[in-house]
């Protein structure tokens, strides 16, 4: 990450690289929209169709002036510092014209190429971070790609083994609540499968990823882990279930031995209450509906979706292409996940050089 | 319920059973706070020891005042209409002396015989509803006398096949935010029975009681009900579980077409936001972490425990008998959720004198 540091010592702003996404959802309005917000602060480089995005952003705001480049210019010159009066795109150009709302496979590999350029943009030291507006999975398959989403394409590419899903945001209440972080030991599986997808050493392995990238992406040095049982009252002694016995709490006495501060495993209802969350860095939730229903309450549609594990810093807004949105027209979607996204990789990329 | 009502018409206040729990908690120390502080609002008919509650009123505050009763006087008179300079206690005695934080398996059927007490208060009109403080399942087991829960105990007593355990409360915040309410399709099972425990007329009974219930103990006339799917993304079309398609989303439409307001299956990560809460009387999660987490979160530890489907009212605290804390001494409780308790079960009360 030498050319990162090199990139900060100048004083520039940091240059987070944003994906647009799916071109017909709300991806390019909340992209155009939050770097315009942002502009005196970070430096938002747009990976998209430089045309679609100029147009787009022309109806959002005429006073938005966008610089665009090719990517090939970029290769060999690197992202110029432009000022913070206009938005910098890389033009990755969609195969068929954009119609909001309406979903077209022509531009499934487009989407693909904006990722492609942003992992590369990172290796090459163009951009501290990544900050991904929403795609739409169908696109791409129907394209002919196998795709399963950002995450695990991020990590397919980077060579990455094991990711690790968090979600983050500040709760509305009460004043002093410090962040909400909620990591998850499983993603997206049906309910049914989940007690057989946890292991002892797969926990191990999130616990290790967790404790590590709270320390170096997060600055935060000895991170205090919060880990939720799989069931309910944490199996009430194995009354509930085995596994909070058998395979979670053999987990987190590993991981203690390790160095790690995880403690649990916790009845879930009860774990998220202030008193025990303002002393916690991370919850460790097993499963997606134990622990996401209460992070988006909490924050309130202000959550981010942080990948941990890989090489990169990757932010993401925690919903969807709202193609509903999209086909009413710009100005309905809201851009505040995606700032949120944009400034939570901001700080991650600062508490990265304070880590080197 | 005429004794009930006719109580009522005489202008006296509504009289609730309070059960003290299990003797070794916190259950008597929060029920005489609780009392106490509501004294001129609400006649709480404290049940259990009566000269151990006296001790610890003494002991809280030496300026309340108790009038214990005898089973027998109470069955011969029914409740006096004492005023609120005092509470109210129908002795039921222990079998051995109570010593807090220390469970004696000897005091196990005494708090039985609170529960028997309220049930038959119930049905002799004494009491409009009961509000139960925290027991210890395990004294009542080592007691020998077979018992999993408050809920299962008042079902079996008086005959009621299927019950729906909701819990309420007030968020926090935002301040126009409705109470919360949340009822479980399934309970205290271990995670990995939750989803083939569903079944569509299983499903369909829960809709119908909590529907019920809403109108008839709520004064809701047309109770919306907002169901959460039992996979991540609601199942995403099949993809992660077919069980929304072919068991939630069908007990939905089948309860639709009965005249309920129920819609769904909706995602549960996305479900809990205002914008959708503020239009809806309750949301059914699938299951115990689905939907517990968030509400004890947005109540701050102030929610309240109702058993739908029963007979008579009853509400509970939403925590346990803190046995640690019990042991500690007086002083350290929360009489928060049971003044919730209370404070419900009168205004269920309420509904359902208006409801006559």
């Amino acid at each position: 990450m030498s050319a990162q540091l090199n990139n900060r010592r100048r004083g520039a702003r940091p240059a987070i690289a944003v994906t647009c996404g799916e071109p017909a959802g709300i991806g390019p309005e909340i992209a155009i929209r939050a770097a315009w917000a942002l502009r005196d602060k970070v430096h938002c480089v747009l990976l998209g169709d430089a045309a679609f995005l100029a147009m787009t952003a022309a109806d959002i705001d005429p006073d938005i002036r966008i610089s665009s480049l090719s990517m090939m210019a970029v290769r060999n010159a690197g992202v110029p510092h432009f000022g913070p009066d206009r938005i910098t795109v890389i033009d990755i150009p969609v195969s068929a014209h954009v119609k909001p709302g309406i979903l077209d496979k022509e531009n499934g590999r487009a989407v693909l190429a904006t990722l492609d350029a942003a992992i590369e943009g990172i290796q090459a030291g163009w951009f501290e971070a990544v900050a991904t507006a929403p795609l739409q999975k169908s696109t791409i398959n129907d394209a002919g790609v196998p795709f399963s989403g950002h995450t695990e394409y991020f990590a397919d590419k980077t060579g990455t083994k094991q990711v690790v899903m968090m979600l983050a945001g500040q709760p509305f209440a009460p004043d002093d609540a410090p962040p909400l972080r909620v990591a998850l030991a499983t993603t997206h599986l049906p309910l049914k499968d989940v007690a057989d997808a946890l292991t002892q050493e797969g926990l191990g392995r999130i616990l290790d990823i967790v404790a590590h990238d709270l320390k170096t992406k997060f600055g935060i040095a000895a991170p205090r882990i919060l880990v939720a049982g799989l069931n309910p009252h944490a199996g009430e002694n194995g009354y509930l279930g085995r596994e909070d016995l058998d395979v979670v709490g053999p987990a987190i006495a590993a991981a203690q031995a390790r160095g790690i501060a995880a403690t649990g495993p916790y009845p879930a209802d009860t774990l998220f209450q202030h008193k025990y969350l303002k002393d916690a860095d991370c919850v460790l939730a097993m499963y997606h509906d134990q622990g996401l229903p209460v992070l988006k309450y909490a924050t309130f549609g202000r959550g981010v979706n942080i990948t941990l594990g890989l090489p990169l810093i990757r932010t993401s807004v925690d919903h969807g292409t709202a193609l509903d949105l999209a086909a009413r027209g710009l100005g309905h979607a809201d851009c505040g996940s995606m700032i949120e996204a944009i400034t939570t990789a901001v700080s991650m990329a600062d508490a990265m050089l304070n880590n080197q």
